[in-house]
């Protein structure tokens, strides 16, 4: 009798004493604290930290993609990152940009890593050129604008803020140090949007790996005698929204050489073709997922830093949605040479433009208000043109703007022609 | 022992009876007549038979559905099937169609069902109408074709072949009587392929879902005395290529009232615009499965006979490739409101095109070499411009091939007039 009981005892015992230590290991475990999301930090970034180096510590594999945009510089038929010259290829553009330092040295962009290096070297420098030309070109900015202010950066020439930079453009124009959020970085795109009732806080993570592109990739003129850089958005994005502000606010770049126009340079508004509804900006494809796809080395998986021509990489690039690799790539070669075509008839038109108005202004009976519209229309004509021209897309990110525009500033060259031409004051001879 | 003989030779006999039914079972059956692949009609189709309702016995599906076109006729934005005054809608037109009939009637096209009677009432007809007018508007040209041969067809009167037409466009147009084979039935697709070296006949099926549809939906000219419908397509059958052949033939359809130059009126290029590298045609879609797609109706699966607009039908006739179709539907408004906008535009330029040549012409002082190449540009930039506005579609078949058109349009457009304004031989006042 004592023996049964001595083993139901010892039976309780054990399930009593077993189930106080699920019931503490359960209290120990529910206060331990949270796991940590992503990944652990091998060491800690500073905010606004211009040397990537020190972030590709952490991030090794998005690091070594992105050294390659300092070597990794090839040519596609009308873009890519080979510094050709542009003046080289098509002398049109000379009398284009006559009176502009473009005239003088206009190169096709290299990758990121020579941002810095290329912006020194350029002639279209001079003593006068503000440091505001520095704003897309360097890790640096970011930092420099939190603690100069953007003012006082902007008014600052070129010159004297180049001992404060050493870095090209880097992983903190676009991040934020430690959590890797995308940001806006730069000042200008934060007032912008602002100024169209948008908060960039607000954007999901796909709408942001677009929007900080837009960091640089867009259109923009120094405001002021201080220079600040500014996107002219302020009535919307597409190129007569943009023309319109110009015109409001009575800017312009330079007065054109031959012409004697108000003109404006255009630079490159990537940001403003690609949204301005393109088909597959409208199907929620962001710039990074051409430009940035996801690759692997070895089994880690991510988003390829080299940033280039989709057309270096399309079974990545476009493979990830389009099934026939081949197909879509003669898609853009169509579309490329179609709008090449017309670009450069546009161009034809405007150099008869420019040639017609500098002959009417040599005549003593030119009628002067003619002349001065022929001149206006020589300014609507090629802000359309260099809209197209200056985008790094040979109208690939948005072909039907693209085509659209050319047919506008094709028309407005040679209704510029015809303006001057009655400006000669022209009579029937008897 | 002799029961147990007996039993064997019951079971012996038994297996040997049953051998010699399956033999003769399978013999009997090896040589029954094969089955028949297809459907069995029920009634028997002559060859080329013009009346649609008797082939409507053996395909009640395709047959409703293609009567749907005589009263199913709606508006799109840009086109449909309602018979609009597209004079009345943009009256640049009738400036543009001074001296040719379309300036006096040009209604959007209805559906098929509808061609013979609207050909007929047509106020572009007179007396000297040739015969080739009903080829694309009646499904009594093939038999005819084959009985009279092409030549004394189109040799004839329309007045006089009236008698012997009572059918609209029916099943004879793209079908052989009882295989229900595609085929080319217009002489003049069959002879401009064999002179691009093209057999239709080697054509794959998906392949002959576009080319029926260019029987008629193309660009075509009557040739010589006989008025025999041709297809200009010698040279290829893009625009630059048809402007090509007619220059070379010094062909002209009429002489412009107001420029005075010698005019080619373009007609419905629908096939050549598609074909021209457009991103549907290059991905293997065919006409017909936007126009015709697959539909049902209870068990029945068939491809739509009611030809129309794919935007009455996006769920069908997109929806196959395209998973969001709202967005392709935006697509489509985004394209042809921009194609529109240049159509419009390049409307004016040749507008004013039109007036300087008129009044250089005034102009006793005339330079006549440079108002024939003014004339030549006019001819040139309305060429393109029809190709374009003909073509029904604004623009969607083939946006870029159609923008790029239009630039071009509007270029030579702008040099006519400036041609025109040369060719005033004008003065610089002392």
């Amino acid at each position: 009798m004592l023996k049964r009981h001595w083993k139901t005892l010892l039976v309780s015992s054990v399930i009593v004493i077993l189930s106080g230590i699920i019931v503490a290991l359960l209290i120990f475990m529910k206060n331990q604290p949270p796991e940590k999301r992503g990944i652990t930090a091998l060491i800690e970034i500073a905010n606004m930290e211009a040397d990537s180096a020190l972030w590709g510590v952490n991030f090794p594999n998005q690091y070594t993609t992105y050294l390659k945009t300092e070597t990794n510089n090839q040519r596609t038929t009308y873009g890519g990152s080979e510094p050709f010259s542009k003046l080289d290829e098509d002398t049109r553009l000379v009398e284009l940009f006559a009176g502009n330092p473009f005239s003088i040295d206009y190169k096709e962009d290299r990758g990121h890593r020579n941002a810095l290096t290329d912006v020194r070297e350029t002639k279209r420098l001079n003593d006068k050129t503000p440091a505001s030309c520095y704003s897309c070109k360097t890790s640096d900015t970011p930092a420099l604008w939190a603690e100069m202010g953007v003012e006082n950066f902007s008014a600052t020439t070129f010159k004297d803020m180049s001992y404060r930079i050493d870095q090209p453009i880097g992983c903190a124009n676009c991040h934020e140090a430690n959590t890797m959020r995308l940001i806006v970085t730069n000042p200008a795109l934060d007032e912008a949007l602002k100024k169209q009732g948008k908060n960039w806080q607000s954007f999901t993570r796909q709408e942001m790996r677009t929007l900080v592109c837009a960091n640089c990739h867009v259109e923009y003129y120094f405001q002021g005698d201080k220079k600040v850089l500014t996107f002219p958005w302020e009535n919307g994005t597409h190129i007569e929204d943009i023309e319109q502000y110009y015109n409001d606010y009575g800017f312009s770049d330079w007065q054109h050489k031959t012409s004697g126009a108000a003109m404006i340079k255009i630079q490159h508004p990537e940001y403003e073709m690609f949204t301005a509804g393109s088909t597959h900006f409208n199907a929620g494809v962001a710039c990074a997922d051409c430009h940035m796809p996801y690759t692997r080395d070895g089994s880690a998986k991510f988003s390829s830093h080299d940033v280039k021509s989709p057309l270096f990489s399309p079974a990545q690039s476009c493979g990830t949605c389009h099934t026939d690799v081949n197909y879509v790539v003669e898609r853009v070669k169509i579309i490329q040479d179609s709008v090449h075509t017309t670009l450069l008839a546009t161009e034809d038109a405007l150099v008869a433009a420019i040639q017609a108005i500098s002959q009417a202004a040599s005549y003593a009976s030119v009628d002067k208000a003619k002349l001065e519209e022929a001149r206006k229309l020589h300014r609507a004509a090629q802000v359309r043109w260099d809209f197209v021209a200056a985008e790094n897309s040979m109208g690939f990110h948005n072909p039907e703007e693209a085509l659209r525009i050319l047919a506008a500033a094709t028309d407005l060259a040679r209704q510029a022609q015809i303006k001057a031409i009655e400006a000669m004051n022209l009579q029937v001879s008897k």
